[in-house]
């Protein structure tokens, strides 16, 4: 029954372009520190899974990079989607690698790209998500939202099951998607809704038989890959098979679906970081709410998120609110309020033919 | 009586910066197109005087890049001021050459930095002008204003005197110095106000007997110069004598006080491009306001001016009254409101230390 991590590193993070690239995307660079995203993750999950026990599933661009990072992980460990398929896939092929090792393995499967700085908080929620994997539930961390955010997906619990290490496990009452405002204040105001932070700590193999249940396409594909794991031909049936694979997220796929959920209400601090407009909500910024990084000369600047480490000067004058991102090759400013909408820019590069910025 | 011109180029333009350095001022950058504004005013000026008789007044440290910009003007005719003393001196410094060389000069002196786009209604003005030092005035040209500026200083024209090619002069009746916003409605609906432009046109040594009679130490160094004009020893009493003659300026040291002057109403297009809001004013803008140069990215992008040439992509997204300037090695992001304040940035990098990018 040992505990493994998969660390899900299969995104692209075009919304912190143009520091992030295709080859480059946000789980490889240091947003929020010194030390990437990935990286970051790794070191956290350490506390109740050691690299020995550690998973990572990226894409085929992006394997290089991982190995780089990881060093310490062994190299089997490193799971290469040939096109990224969303999450059921994902946690399908990690549970299935993680059967082949351990048939009583217990996993928890998280994202490879959010801001946790309380990594012994996170620690013991992990430990108390495992207690309800091991007692047989698929066992989720709910983060007590601080705002209406209407970004996150929503897990409502209800009542509480048990308890670990002083940690109450609620069971689920069900799992929402992206609320409107409107919807995202009552879920704040009620007190029984919890952010889905894509944090899932399970079986593998009770999670393999979920699948079965609601995803037989997934199951039938992921039993194609089981029939030739470690032999020679797994990398040539893997390519064959992964793409034809339905592209739906766990959530949707098995979580709203799935009974006997249990969910940790969590209160650590957390973020997904999900633009450079949410840097300063997990960040130390100066008096006038600016977080400057690199040679920056700011004056009377305010609220403004301005990134210059290129090796340039970066002088912002009289603004507000303002993303300012330098880099050798491509240059950013746009406002905080817009800074979802920087993949979009992604889209007119490529129909300039500005491929080698991507 | 051969009519010479005399360009003033010891401007800084720091309001410029970062395209503008101490080293390559406004006038020695191409700011309002492919040549640079030192370029485009001998270009224009030949059109009454050809190079063999025009004369540049520039600092020391600009000296090898107005030569280079100018290898078709006679050598002696760039006059090097040891250190910037505002445009009595300067003007008194080419008055006192222009003499040596012929003692009935007829002098058209002008700034270096100023977008003139219709050079052939330039040449008109100066030759009316020229028609009135002739007859023993200064003559100075004064532009239509066609908004309330408070940025300049104004000329108050009386009685029409005379006219020359259609156009007439007029008698001056005051120079005004730059108004507030209310004084300069009054101005803009009066109608005998014109902007001070900077332009005169006299006879050289005319200037020197104005100069004698209301700046008596300006003139008392002239003359130290005059006793060694020509020699090898006027380097040497030039660097020992200029930086002590008094820093004042030709409208407040002569204009003001000199009885007799006239100006030409002058209506061709003119600009001194005081900032990088000015563009706009000066040069064409895309549909939604924007001047956009170089490799260049808007998106919801408005009035904004953005001078992406230092070979990297700069994209603006969702952004309005912006001016972005991008150089290899400094990069500034300001509102337009603000484009005047440029030039205290190069306080605080001085401060900082960071005199490579001054």
């Amino acid at each position: 029954m040992a505990f493994h991590s998969v660390i899900m590193a299969g995104g692209s993070g075009t919304r912190f372009w143009p520091l992030s690239r295709r080859d480059r995307p946000k789980q490889l660079l240091a947003i929020t520190g010194d030390r990437t995203m990935l990286r970051q993750t790794s070191e956290r999950v350490a506390a109740v899974t050691p690299p020995a026990r550690q998973w990572v599933v990226c894409g085929t661009r992006h394997e290089a990079g991982v190995r780089a990072e990881l060093p310490e992980l062994p190299a089997a460990q490193i799971l290469v989607e040939p096109i990224g398929r969303n999450t059921a896939p994902c946690i399908g092929l990690a549970a299935l690698h993680l059967c082949a090792v351990d048939r009583d393995a217990v996993a928890c499967v998280l994202p490879s790209d959010a801001f946790v700085p309380d990594a012994a908080a996170f620690g013991r929620h992990m430990q108390a998500a495992e207690a309800g994997a091991q007692a047989g539930h698929i066992t989720t961390l709910g983060l007590r939202p601080t705002r209406a955010e209407t970004g996150y997906g929503y897990i409502r619990m209800a009542a509480q099951q048990s308890a670990h290490g002083g940690l109450p496990l609620h069971a689920v009452d069900r799992f929402v998607e992206k609320p409107d405002r409107a919807t995202a204040e009552k879920y704040l105001a009620d007190g029984s809704y919890l952010w889905n932070a894509g944090i899932f700590v399970f079986r593998a193999a009770h999670m393999l038989e979920a699948i079965e249940r609601h995803l037989p396409a997934l199951h039938a594909g992921l039993q194609k890959l089981q029939a030739v794991l470690g032999t020679p031909r797994y990398a040539d049936v893997l390519r064959e098979v992964y793409p034809a694979l339905p592209s739906i997220s766990i959530d949707y796929g098995v979580m709203e679906k799935e009974p006997g959920l249990y969910v940790v209400p969590s209160t650590f601090p957390w973020s997904d970081v999900g633009s450079f407009a949410a840097l300063p909500e997990v960040l130390p910024v100066d008096a006038a709410g600016n977080l400057l990084r690199g040679d920056v000369l700011a004056r009377d600047a305010r609220d403004c998120v301005v990134d210059a480490r290129a090796g340039r000067l970066c002088a912002v004058v009289g603004v507000q609110g303002l993303i300012v991102v330098d880099t050798p090759d491509a240059l950013l400013v746009i406002p905080k309020d817009r800074a979802q909408d920087v993949g979009k820019l992604l889209d007119v590069l490529k129909e300039r033919g500005k491929d080698q910025l991507l």
